[in-house]
C-alpha cells in the first residue's frame, strides 16, 4: 500500500477563488478547511476555515463574542457579503501553514512519519508535480489499526 | 436557532480511557481529533490524532520519515503496540489545547465570533454543566451561507 493508493480527491481552492465559494465548499464538505493549489496545480498551504471567520467577523466582536447576539452589523449576511468578490489570497493567515507533501510511491509508515513530525492532521500526494489527492489522518489511522 | 439545536454527537474520551482504543475511533470516524473529557464529563481538552502518532513513532523516525520504510521497529503493529494500555492522559501535549466552550442559548453569530477568536474549528456545548455535544465550523458554516 503506497501513497498513490491512499490519495483521495479532496475540494481544492485557487488564490483568486471568492471567498464566499470557499465558504460554501466548506459549509457544504466535513472538512475544517480546503487545500490552495497555486497556478500550477501545485499544493501551496492550507485555507483553515476558522480563518475565513477571521476575515468576516470584525475584530471588537471577535475579542467579545457576547456582541455578536446585539449588534446589528453581525449576522450570516453581513458574514456573506464581508467575503463576495474577496480573493482567497487575502484570507490567508500572514505565515500560510506549510501542507505537507509526500511522494506516491511513499508508505503508510512513512506517511504517519511525516504527519507525527508537522502535526498537520492531512498530506498532499504528489507525483511528475501533480497532485493526486490528499491523504488524512484518520484514513491512515485506519490502515494502521486494521493492519 | 440556538447553540442547543446544533450541538451534535461527537465521540469523547477520559484521561484514562487505552490509548489504542482513542486510535481506533479515530480511524472510525472523519475526525482529526477527539474531545477529552474529565471525571465529571466536563469537555477538558482535545486530543489531536498528530498527537496519538507522534507518541507512538520515535523521534529519530520523525525527524527522518523515509527511515520509516527501512527500519523494522517502525510497523503498523508496534504503533498498536506502542499506544496499548498507555493512558490518553500521557498523549496529550504538555500544554493541552483549549477546547473553547458555548453555552446553549448561544446563537449562531457568539459561536461563529468564538470560532474565529480561538481558531480552534470545534466548539463544545454545555448546559447546567453538562455537555450537549459539539459544534464543527463546517455545520456552523453551513448555517452562516444557507441563511
Amino acid at each position: 500500500m503506497r501513497a498513490r493508493d491512499l490519495a483521495a480527491d479532496f475540494p481544492v481552492v485557487r488564490m483568486d477563488t471568492d471567498a464566499l465559494d470557499a465558504a460554501r465548499l466548506l459549509a457544504e464538505q466535513d472538512l475544517p478547511g480546503l487545500v490552495v493549489v497555486d497556478e500550477r496545480g501545485a499544493p501551496f498551504t492550507i485555507l483553515p476555515g476558522t480563518q475565513v471567520l477571521r476575515f468576516a467577523i470584525p475584530t471588537y466582536v471577535q475579542d467579545d463574542p457576547r456582541l455578536a447576539a446585539v449588534v446589528d452589523e453581525v449576522s450570516a449576511d453581513a458574514i456573506c457579503r464581508a467575503l463576495a468578490g474577496v480573493p482567497v489570497r487575502d484570507l490567508l493567515p500572514a505565515r500560510p501553514r506549510e501542507l505537507p507533501v509526500v511522494d506516491g510511491s511513499d508508505t503508510v509508515l512513512e506517511i504517519a512519519a511525516v504527519i507525527a513530525r508537522t502535526g498537520v492532521p492531512l498530506v498532499a500526494v504528489v507525483e511528475h508535480q501533480q497532485m493526486l489527492g490528499v491523504i488524512t489522518l484518520d484514513a491512515l489511522m485506519d490502515r494502521i489499526v486494521t493492519a
